[in-house]
């Protein structure tokens, strides 16, 4: 990313940090990273990432509908050209049916209006999915960037 | 912090995100935690905490008056009762003989006004001095609670 003078921001829900921590562990990260969102509730949401209360209300924060949101509202946000979001049930409470534990969606998106949601279902306990979800962020990252004219 | 009702927002920089993890490891971590901010530049400090620029031109963003500021910054754009913030010299750049590698200014602050910075000076590798800078936050913000009225 450094050698494609590219910036990255990130709106984590679930993850907590984690992988904006992940983006800042090597020396020189200020030149790729330089912020990122933990919108936990959904008024951080809607208060920091402009995720819209109708979108919110209507497919749930869990769902690819608020991920692409979170990746548009970052994007507006900060400086940088590249944004991941990642929102999920981490567990080991919250999950249902339609929407159990594990599941999350990870968003990508940059500043031409390109927007991608992956979704996930990964087992394990709350540690587990987090880190699952952190991992699956990254690797994705790499694929996004790797795709980019 | 639960037991008490009590809110906290995290303002990180040479962090990165590590408290906010820590802070979302456990479940049910939704009572305490909604949001935290990443401000690894001082553009996002100025943009996201409203950390004057004077400030960080006059003190320069490792300071105790930019830690205290992010504190402030981070209660204003938040709904937490208490936040805490960390900036600091990670590493192995940015050193100087005067604020050498390892310098981390830890703030913490209430809705009362109350603001306290602690200053720090550890040793190690740039892991290492996160790592101990994000311990260090932790085990003020105990202390810091425990002294609340």
């Amino acid at each position: 990313m450094q050698a494609l003078g590219l910036m990255l921001t990130t709106a984590e829900s679930c993850t907590g940090g984690m992988i904006a921590m992940a983006m800042t562990e090597r020396p020189g990260s200020s030149a790729i990273f330089e912020r990122g969102f933990i919108t936990y509730s959904n008024q951080s949401k809607h208060e920091l990432l402009d995720v819209p209360k109708d979108t919110l209300l209507k497919h749930g924060a869990v769902s690819a509908q608020v991920a692409t949101a979170m990746v548009r509202g970052a994007l507006v946000h900060s400086r940088a050209e590249i944004a991941l979001s990642v929102t999920g049930i981490a567990g080991p409470d919250g999950g249902s049916d339609k929407k159990p534990v594990g599941l999350v969606y990870i968003g990508f998106g940059d500043k031409s209006g390109l927007t991608e949601v992956a979704e996930h279902r990964f087992q394990g306990n709350r540690a587990e999915v987090r880190k699952q979800a952190a991992e699956a962020a990254l690797k994705h990252l790499i694929r996004f960037i790797d795709r980019l004219p």
